[in-house]
């Protein structure tokens, strides 16, 4: 199943995937991965710190776009994976009824979530996490912030996009208070 | 706006469209429409009568993609619009949070919802319908059923690729008797 | 029906009730009125203007209990009645899933929602009223705010017992820009 | 806290109970619990073999109010341990957003749902079990059904009060195939 997606990515090149990203939304996931007490109660939130293209540093959510052949459930997977790493044992939903939809649009103007390179509409999903996450690819670092600091002003500067937005939709969804 | 999206699908064509409909996934609605009392409730459903390509007869939900640009809530108006004509006064969810996603395979076995063009990631929504309703393009007839006519066998039976399954769910989180 | 509950309410007079409200947590529903375009989108918010038992004046949500042998449907259209008149034409939402659920207790520090003479337990939901609206009972005015005033620190500031995070809660789940 | 939570639960004593579950509606729990995949997809569901008071025999989900000061979240944990022990290991869900809630009225006509000694609200969770279940109390037996076997029509007649219809919305909102 991986490897046939994975030759199917492949097959989609660059090029390709460019030209559709400009003629076709892509269906997204966003993962906020949180810790919980035993009681389901979340405690901390776990912020990835990329660099951006132009060269900033920014902290971000889990995103990535759900390939052609592969069910949410794998894709959420594959995208803690690729970004927590192998141990991260997170707990998939059991419900794939999102807590929410984001649209990102080339235009920051449509909704506010930005995304430049291409229309992207997001099913959003809070994820525990539970075990050791070592961030991986092009992200820095993994750091897990308690609710006061993931919702003071200085790290919201520093979320790019509207990830601001969709981790605080997370957080009040869960009950926490901001 | 309309203009410009209508010019968008123009310029993806059948061809263009058919070969990114055998690699990405495609963002899509599955909306129930219904009636309500006063109090809310559900009463009816609404099924749309079509003739299939190979000839056959079935009833369905109303369904459609989400286009470039185009947000979900423009996407919903329209695709209500399209199979229920301009005067059926839909009224759009305040919330895109729906009641469940639906992945539909060109492959029946992945999770039994069926689409043999193309993999499609549905958002499904009830949307309460309170103006008249005429049916137009490909559906020959729109019947509003009761809950019991809605769940019965017979009616079941003559809806194709899991719509049946999607309607039930649908009536399930209305707090229906089935 | 109606007849019937106000029987079983007016039984159970003022001081029985003061002693169950020690004793057993309470139904509650907290509604948040809104106003939306033809595409679902809110645009505006009610919040009603109401003296406090301590001689205040705050700004709150549409609050209030579910009588025995009370559905969850009769209580949204009994409480939006009471608070914003017979003609208001609120559309009572589809399905029982709140956006969320809120816990009040006379302890503030449990949850930070706060109610002095119970424990609380809320179904939340947003809904949307169509027609004119004359704030009756001991509410003195009905103020329909756009989502920027809303959640503007002033308003914040009136609103008393966490009634302020429900609002904002229900304006995120609405997809509204905080 | 608990030992708090036992004192009032005393205090309140069972005549005093019988005569406010006669006044008020209660705040309850409806709890399926489940086995996943390591994709999050459901693959059991768990049943309690009861004893009723008339001496049959039926299935059960996990059922419970929650008390005067007790959260939610304690409250899903008290009746989780109550039903399947110490160690059963629950998930309890990061968000109090229910699947649904279902009313249940003395007069089985009014939805269905009967609990012939209350007037219940009862919010619904599906809710992930890992580790051993014990069942205690007054269950003689937890068994852990396949989706198949668990909606076929020898269970369902086996449940009783509108617990099969409560389990089938669990498992439709899990996205199992009905």
């Amino acid at each position: 199943m991986t490897a046939e997606i994975d030759a199917q990515a492949a097959w989609l090149g660059s090029h390709e995937m460019d030209a559709a990203r400009q003629r076709l939304p892509m269906v997204y996931l966003n993962i906020v991965p949180v810790r919980v007490s035993s009681a389901g109660e979340v405690t901390h939130v776990g912020l990835l710190l990329r660099g951006t293209p132009s060269g900033e540093i920014s902290r971000s959510i889990i995103t990535g776009r759900v390939l052609y052949g592969e069910r949410v459930r794998d894709a959420m997977v594959r995208h803690i994976e690729k970004d927590l790493g192998p141990v991260a044992f997170p707990r998939i939903p059991v419900s794939l009824q999102p807590f929410d939809v984001f649209e990102y649009f080339p235009d920051a103007a449509v909704t506010g979530f930005h995304d430049p390179r291409q229309h992207a509409v997001a099913l959003a999903y809070a994820v525990v996490v539970t075990g050791d996450c070592q961030p991986s690819q092009d992200a820095l670092e993994l750091t897990w912030l308690t609710i006061k600091d993931a919702s003071s002003e200085q790290i919201r500067s520093e979320m790019l996009g509207g990830h601001d937005r969709v981790m605080r939709a997370a957080l009040a969804h869960m009950g926490a208070q901001l």
